[in-house]
């Protein structure tokens, strides 16, 4: 037990954010200790090694392809990453529909429902581009957007059954809830922070498009060996935190004292409520955190002899309004081959409360349909991780704001009360939810501390990564990279009206068509006439 | 410190439910010990006594018409209360509009304006009745109306301005919340678990019929006199809560161990989050714990030299979409006259980061303004008390359901874990929210616990104010109070319909008048020859 270890600055959280920021403030020659509740650091990275499977991300796996604060954090600590493939089918399955796709968007054979999703995602980019990434309230529609549900706006959107499916899978897939339980407004925020809707969605230049050879938990682990793994203290929950005029004193669920200057508190924020702040948070602080939910996510991986699917010209990838979510995850050289799924939303929160064997059974009988073989029911390994069951994550991936809250409480978020700052992937305003967003988050609040001392001058604060991302701010993605004839493709409401005209128009002409005819014949006529005459 | 207490059952939470549990099991006798994380008993009721003002509330304050189980407390507790009174008019002031009323609900001038109001609030009570109080989850419309807030609603219903600024300020004064932080499903069981709009919302015969004489927090004295002083540890915040097969250890932040065989958690279940559970709390609860945010209220009491507004015909009830939302506070024998407010939702908000003095001072000046006088200028005296800064609370009145908590998550609410049993007026199915709720919820974790240690039968586990309430049950309140004039009054489209509908008969009568002239003469005549034949 310490009693009494005194540090410069405590960092809170042994996740990618928190030990970003405690290697800064090292680098900076302070004293850091940081302090995790867990008995292992990597916070929502979690990689299960074992013989059986190799290696496997349990939990934050992806790198995206403008995640450049990731890629150069990888590089740095001499980690490789491989590409993901998709280059057989999708299988999208939405009210009871099995369609086989090229890609993850949906691309139906039905015009109008094709018209229809084309549509909702160009939309959603468009609005999407009008919400400020570091200012999300400021947004002109800010009020009206974060009054309504997903749901509601999508329901006013889709005018086809399979769109309404497909936007719900699209939240289920990326939010890891359920379209009632988000803000319109945060939704279009979080696709913002990420560059447009293809950014998230997508593999190949998207934020699935490369995995890390050896798991996502090993930045964490490089990490602290460079902080010094004295200096990160595990298995100490923190309980209380006691601010004075020049020092916090931080108390762990086992009695440990710990006494530092500064502190960066770097969890998700609903974490923060099993914390006893003397003096207390401020009034609209201990409101917001009752506000900021974490997703609903049990993440899962069946083994199999081979990868019967690709046979088929399947790719794995399966985006169903049933329990799957899946992708291949056979490591690239072929071997352990297995199909990863998403339990999310919902289905996570139907299926979190069975055993681990029933949730197997369902997968197994879902990918049986799904990638129509037989061959599914015969995993020879299975294993999942439920993050709705880890108390010191309370969720994953990320918060999902419901109503109300961006707009009156977020830009707190932030603010530092007193000597406490606060880092965490869900306080970044790029690719918020993701490693990348923890990096920047890390980044920032460790420079706010080193600001607060003296240490770093204002424009140090500025983080060398905005110019990269400013280019994603010119338009949306989603725009860039559709083709022309997604482009083009009218709204199912502005479709039917054209019809409309076009009929009416055909009618007319049609009707009139002798009237017409006449008066054609008579304008020729004239127009000669007077040609003639000024010849 | 208190090191190995040993207890039949530990309670969690000195307020109105956790020693009405603690009473009960008391009398089984049972050893009880109650922990409390403030210096005092009483939760969300909290007298403030003083030479100044005598007392006064400043926390919950009201017994309802129809709180039949609060009403016997009081009466076995030797409890009086008295009358409110709103004998003179109430403001109402809506978009710039200030109306001098006879009650609480809007009886605007504008005739359109009245039947827009008349029937919103019909069809809230029309709707809140198909909400079954103990499984909201259960109403046939439970999915659509639980995907969306109260302002989709709202917006959807309302035809005139003023009535929806008088829906938002319903929601504000009675939730301490903002319509769009509130599913619309609960705002609907909300109301019906009261007995309608005019239970929830009025002075005589609702909810706010009567104040307790001497304050509410005597309840809860009175009730820690009975189970014993030294059975009610204060100061006690707990930190951790470990289960094995025959016994919970309860611990506090001051380092205190507890055992008991039972638990009954009585707080606000976002206050759960504090507690770290070993076995961890089950997924569900994990995520459940995290969507039950607390309102946002700030009470306060501005006193005066006398009661002015009694002297210009107004009652001091102003319902405003500004900071107010006022009553008079005078006590009965006319001593200490003050106006209560409310500072809900937004405005609480944004007003608890100021000093109490800017609060002060804007009420004032809205006070001067609302109930047109100078003299609410000048008070002698102000208190208030931040129930959004109280940590122990995280808020008031109660917690406020987003989208989707009520279907996907709060079945679970009273679901003992093991051996923990769960209480608190965020439990109730009763007037959930008030003090009457608080008692309902105790009475039932208790005889839980009772009947888990085969002390009492399946018999006694029935509440015997079911009864009672039944009889709320046969038709909504509101239909029963309201007019002859309400009660047939029609809605904006209906009546803009069945204008419509005469003015196109006149047209077609005026136009064809001739014609119908003709055949009214025809018909006569044929009818005269067929009657001549018959004779």
């Amino acid at each position: 037990m310490s009693q009494g270890t005194t540090s410069d600055v405590i960092v809170i959280g042994a996740g990618i954010s928190g030990l970003i920021a405690a290697r800064i403030l090292k680098q900076y020659g302070l004293k850091v200790t940081v302090l995790e509740a867990r008995d292992r650091v990597g916070g929502r990275t979690l990689t299960l090694r074992d013989e059986s499977i190799g290696y496997v991300d349990l939990g934050a796996m992806f790198v995206g392809a403008t995640q450049y604060r990731l890629a150069q954090l990888l590089k740095e600590l001499g980690i490789e990453t491989y590409r993901v493939t998709e280059e057989e089918s999708v299988i999208i399955q939405t009210v009871g529909k099995r369609t086989i796709s090229n890609d993850d968007m949906p691309n139906w054979s039905n015009p109008i429902a094709r018209m229809d999703s084309n549509n909702l995602f160009r939309t959603i980019d468009k609005l999407a581009m009008q919400v400020p990434p570091e200012a999300p309230w400021d947004c002109p529609n800010a009020e009206e957007w974060d009054s309504m549900t997903c749901t509601t706006w999508f329901d006013e959107m889709c005018w086809t059954k399979v769109t309404r499916a497909y936007a719900d899978i699209f939240v289920r897939i990326n939010f890891a809830v359920e379209s009632r339980d988000l803000s319109f407004l945060y939704f279009l925020w979080y696709i913002r922070c990420a560059g447009g809707v293809l950014q998230v969605h997508l593999v190949e230049g998207g934020a699935q498009e490369q995995k890390i050879v050896g798991g996502a938990q090993q930045i964490s682990e490089k990490l602290a060996k460079i902080i010094g793994i004295e200096n990160v203290v595990l298995s100490r929950a923190v309980v209380k935190l006691e601010q004075g005029n020049n020092e916090v004193i931080v108390t762990t669920s086992d009695w440990g004292v710990y006494k530092g200057s500064y502190v960066v508190c770097a969890l998700p924020q609903n974490l923060l409520n099993r914390v006893e702040f003397a003096p207390p948070l401020p009034s609209v602080r201990i409101q917001m955190l009752q506000r900021i939910p974490m997703g609903c996510c049990i993440k899962t991986f069946m083994y199999y002899e081979k990868r019967f699917w690709i046979e088929k010209g399947l790719c794995g990838s399966v985006l169903s309004d049933g329990p799957l979510l899946s992708m291949d995850d056979t490591k690239p050289d072929g071997s352990h081959p297995a199909l990863m799924s998403f339990l999310n939303g919902d289905w996570g929160r139907k299926l979190c409360g069975e055993t681990k064997e029933k949730r197997k059974a369902v997968l197994c009988q879902e990918y049986a349909k799904s990638l129509n073989s037989t061959e599914a029911l015969n995993p020879i390994n299975y294993v999942e991780f439920d993050w709705t069951g880890e108390q010191y994550s309370g969720g994953c991936y990320v918060c999902a704001y419901p109503p109300g809250v961006l707009t009156r409480y977020a830009k707190e978020l932030r603010n530092p009360i007193g000597r406490v700052y606060f880092a965490g992937t869900e306080t970044a305003s790029s690719w918020t939810g993701y490693m990348d967003g923890a990096i920047q988050a890390g980044d920032r609040a460790a420079k706010e501390v080193l600001f607060a001392m003296g240490v770093i001058n204002e424009n140090e604060l500025t983080d060398k990564h905005e110019n990269a991302e400013s280019k994603l701010d010119k338009g949306s993605e989603f725009l860039e990279v559709s083709s022309g004839m997604d482009r083009y493709l009218p709204s199912v409401p502005v479709f039917l009206k054209s019809i409309l005209a076009v009929s009416v128009i055909g009618v007319a002409v049609f009707k009139y068509r002798d009237t017409l005819h006449k008066g054609f014949h008579l304008t020729s006529q004239r127009l000669i006439q007077l040609l003639d005459a000024r010849r």
